[in-house]
């Protein structure tokens, strides 16, 4: 028996018991809907994925896309696995009708979106990446442009790409340098030149066309591009033009990677005569929204990416935490320290403590993560659909202080799942035999890809934590507050009530603590170790609003009840205080980092 | 140009100014050394590592070992970099002369050793199982087998492995069933058959024999195995008898790992009949030493693989560290958070805090890990040639209680480090066209072989914290006091001192609480944390130990001493103090991991 992906009881819990999505039906915009719409697209969701996208995660793994100066080449089953996804209307889960969509809540999608990274993480990102352009295009483009290539890329027969990165441009997207320049006689067109470093799906043939969104520089009156964001505009670019003629854009490489590497990943080159569209040089591209806005654009995107990538994190995480678990269950191997009969049976490993220690720990993590990410997901339900203009812009706040975390906590934790994973599995966890390394391989991607680790870091600190005059973070803890006020209320999570609220006020004095600094480069040098501290303190109240859910909803003699107390137990004992110590380095300003010279290392 | 494997100066300073290796040529073993042999020593090692193991570090593991069902190939570069090692004399670095050996120092040959692993772990595994398999032979054999193996080990000529695990024996090695069965008139000699797992360099042509150490128990009077331990003896299983003829020990299979792939690592049948040595089957096999005395034996060999496996760590981290450090030196990207101008020129990234942490972290990492695993050698050396008793017995003490950290904590640190360095070159550190990203999956393997991590925790706790009345612990805590004592004398190092004094003294109380629990079970629950704690604190005492050499031995306007207080500045506020909620965790006995049920995950 494959293990399973996920664990259906516990997202029906997360949507259902907990977060409650029936709810969202009462909204005119879902009232179509109902448990059993979202049950059934869940259905769908699960066949589909296990169907079509798990049985060639391996292969597209051993088997990675191949360049041959001409053609990219990718395992036909991926071709196969994304086409059902389409017919399924996958494509436009949660979009209008009008656009061919289903209306569903993203709370919904995303639990639908999770099915599929668990199976397939590689071939997944084909799709989400079109889902994500779309989304953008729908925000900031014109209602032509919307038809022309929105619609498309929501009935799967073309797909889209991100295009932010530059070789000497990663982090800093500021000093991008890629040029559009106006196309003489064509009002609305521009002629594109630059090279784009790390575009994931950036070329294949699994779809009729390639919708490329690119942020570039208009030169000034004086030929030179504006320094800084400012400058930043976003245009589509396809890979055929109207009429099938192949835009100027040429695939200059394919990176190799150590891990999801069934999706391609690529140096484009733009506008470098490869192909002469209208018979010269320069990749046509179209300008979407307004000039100097292009950041703020690809923002929208930017953001709901970075909950995708928290999601894809946390269910590589849980299938591997799945897989160790069938695994510990069934491997015998040992007997208890105190046994002293070598001829008695082997126990399963999942006998010995230290191997339920290794479980706990990636069951916490990896439920903790996939709340987090489904709670940010029914924030944009909110900010998008909630009922009152102060519920929308509650939820938006909270996104907005959440979204750094959703995206970084996940993929730094749900790696260490994947690792105990393997660690569960022993020997055989490390080869390719066995699911759990790839898992790991896969994984470690999360942490670096829509703003690394530490971007996030200084995202959070340094202005999630201040803008609005700090409402972000006041409001944030008026919700931790809310559930510890409730939680106090029950017996069995009063004490982790206490405790969550006193991390809380020692995140809100060492926040003012850091911004009492003298200078801003000290406020943020630690600022990694604050995302990491706040992400912590984060994930226990969503533990918290876990086990409330637990002890509100399901029978006290229930496995599945025992589970999630003991799991928020095990993150109130084990993990919460690991913050005491980075929250004491935070409040005490240490320079340690800040005063290393290069010169010592 | 190609990143150093190490940084000299600082082994030199280890080396030279902290162990201080030089006085060990007043030893009568060591007589003919001297600081200048030892240089020479390291100098071959470096250029032939350099040279012929680095050079196809990376093609090795893109083309692993294949077996075609009748032969294994491996590239032949392997071979060629395996040669020149063994024709340099390092295959006998450390044995006495009569046997051709340097009679260097164990601490300086691990030195060597080094080089050759932080070039490439996979080819230089090829060399130190074997080396591994002649120091146990060493010890246990008869002077015959020693003649007869071991010399054309010493030489290279013929290579060794340890076979010890079974597909259902691997941590409990208690319950191997391999057979041995006296081979009727031929006394000594036994015909082996059973199923050996993970045997590392178990099948190859780079030498002209394979001399196989082989656990395995003969029959009783009833023919039946005896169960446990006791049962166990150790054989020599050559692939290639006297004579030339093919013994009977067949390749069932290679696992294909995640990482460190050139090393070919085997699933080996002994006496399935395949080959027919004399005409019939059974491996033919020789008994070592006295029967029933084969775990005992073997783990001579087996706490010298630990420390091997914990440098292997440390040196795989040490080498992605100076990696890291040189892109971060070279990579522009990005201004401080105070710059304002975005026309100003891109710093390396070096120049931003959080790039210094990582780096900082991976400096205290990998020449933590480095110095342990060299004290410990530093160690064995006294153990082996201590001037007095009294110094030999109290070195073996501290080996016992360190060989479980010397081998756990540079697996878990060192592989964060190579983490970081995959993270200090963003995109670029996850692609193959770099080297982090090998080092990484190379690395993972530490925490698995030579005994889990989990079982060092029980082997810590359970054992060494107890035997011999919990002498271990106590010698342990003679030493670190004295390292407290001298460095509150040192102005810088006062403070870390303290520090230091406190941490040891609450894991003395911890150990007595958690032998204060009321049943075994309960005790060793936790001791996975018990031994992270405890090798955190040990870590920070090897760096308040550096931290007093560099002080006392360097110039104050030195940058090398002032990065070495800022390392050790750095453990003692930032890693130290995460010992705080383990212990907190373990004093208070908690159970939430013993009390975890199957049924709830």
């Amino acid at each position: 028996m494959a293990p399973r992906l996920l664990n259906r009881r516990d997202l029906e819990f997360m949507l259902y018991d907990w977060l409650d999505v029936e709810s969202l039906a009462a909204r005119p915009r879902f009232a179509d809907h109902s448990r059993e719409t979202f049950t059934a697209a869940l259905d769908t969701a699960e066949q589909i994925a296990t169907d079509l996208f798990a049985p060639h995660n391996k292969l597209s793994d051993r088997q990675e896309p191949q360049f041959d100066g001409e053609r990219v080449s990718v395992i036909p089953e991926v071709k196969r696995a994304l086409d059902a996804f389409s017919a399924a209307g996958l494509m436009a889960a949660s979009q209008d009708y009008a656009l061919g969509g289903m209306q569903l809540p993203l709370t919904v999608e995303k639990a639908l979106t999770a099915y599929f990274t668990a199976a397939n993480m590689a071939t997944a990102s084909y799709a989400f990446l079109t889902i994500g352009n779309a989304n953008t295009l729908l925000k900031c483009a014109s209602s032509a442009q919307v038809e022309h290539y929105v619609r498309p890329m929501l009935e799967g027969r073309w797909f889209g790409t991100m295009c932010l990165s530059e070789p000497q441009a990663g982090s800093s997207l500021s000093d991008i340098s890629t040029r559009a320049e106006p196309d003489a006689g064509a009002p609305g067109q521009y002629r594109l030149s630059g090279n784009k470093m790390w575009i994931s799906a950036g070329e294949h043939e699994l779809a009729e066309n390639i919708v490329h969104l690119v942020l570039a520089k208009i030169p000034g009156a004086d030929g030179k591009l504006v320094p800084g964001v400012k400058g930043i505009s976003l245009f589509i670019v396809p890979k055929f033009l109207d009429g099938g003629e192949r835009n100027d854009i040429a695939l200059a490489g394919l990176n190799h990677k150590m891990g999801n590497r069934g999706t391609t990943n690529c140096l484009l080159n733009f506008g470098e005569g490869r192909h002469r569209p209208g018979g010269r040089a320069g990749a046509i591209g179209y300008l979407v929204g307004r000039e100097g806005q292009g950041l703020l654009n690809m923002f929208h995107m930017m953001n709901e990416a970075r909950i995708g990538v928290g999601l894809a994190a946390a269910v590589l995480g849980y299938t591997g935490y799945l897989h160790a678990l069938d695994y510990a269950r069934e491997r015998p191997q040992g007997r208890h320290p105190a046994a002293k009969d070598p001829s008695s049976p082997q126990l399963p490993i999942i006998a010995h403590t230290d191997v339920r220690r290794m479980l706990l720990a990636q069951k916490a993590y990896v439920e903790g993560a996939l709340g987090l990410c489904l709670y940010s997901a029914h924030l944009v339900d909110d900010e998008h659909s909630g009922d009152t203009p102060e519920q929308r812009q509650r939820a938006g706040r909270l996104l907005e202080f959440l979204t750094p975390i959703t995206k970084s906590w996940p993929s730094q934790w749900c790696l260490e799942a994947n690792s105990l994973a393997i660690q569960v599995h022993g020997g055989y966890g490390y080869t390719r035999e066995y699911n759990v390394e790839q898992f790991y391989r896969d994984n470690r991607l999360n942490q670096i890809h829509e703003g690394t680790h530490g971007i996030h870091g200084l995202d959070l600190l340094g202005r999630k934590a201040t803008i609005h005059d700090g409402a972000l973070l006041k409001t944030m803890g008026e919700e931790v507050r809310a559930t510890v006020n409730t939680a106090r209320g029950v017996r069995q999570l009063a004490a982790h009530a206490d405790a969550l609220d006193a991390a809380w006020r020692r995140i809100e004095q060492v926040t003012q603590a850091l911004y009492g600094a003298p200078d801003l480069n000290q406020t943020l040098a630690n600022a990694t170790v604050y995302l990491e501290a706040v992400g912590h303190v984060v994930v226990a109240w969503i533990w918290l609003q876990q086990a409330m859910a637990a002890v509100a909803g399901l029978p006290e003699d229930d496995d599945f009840r025992r589970g999630k107390l003991q799991a928020c137990r095990y993150f109130y004992q084990w993990e919460l205080p690991k913050v005491q110590p980075q929250l004491d380095l935070l409040a005490a300003l240490d320079t340690t980092t800040l005063d290393m010279q290069d010169a010592w290392f």
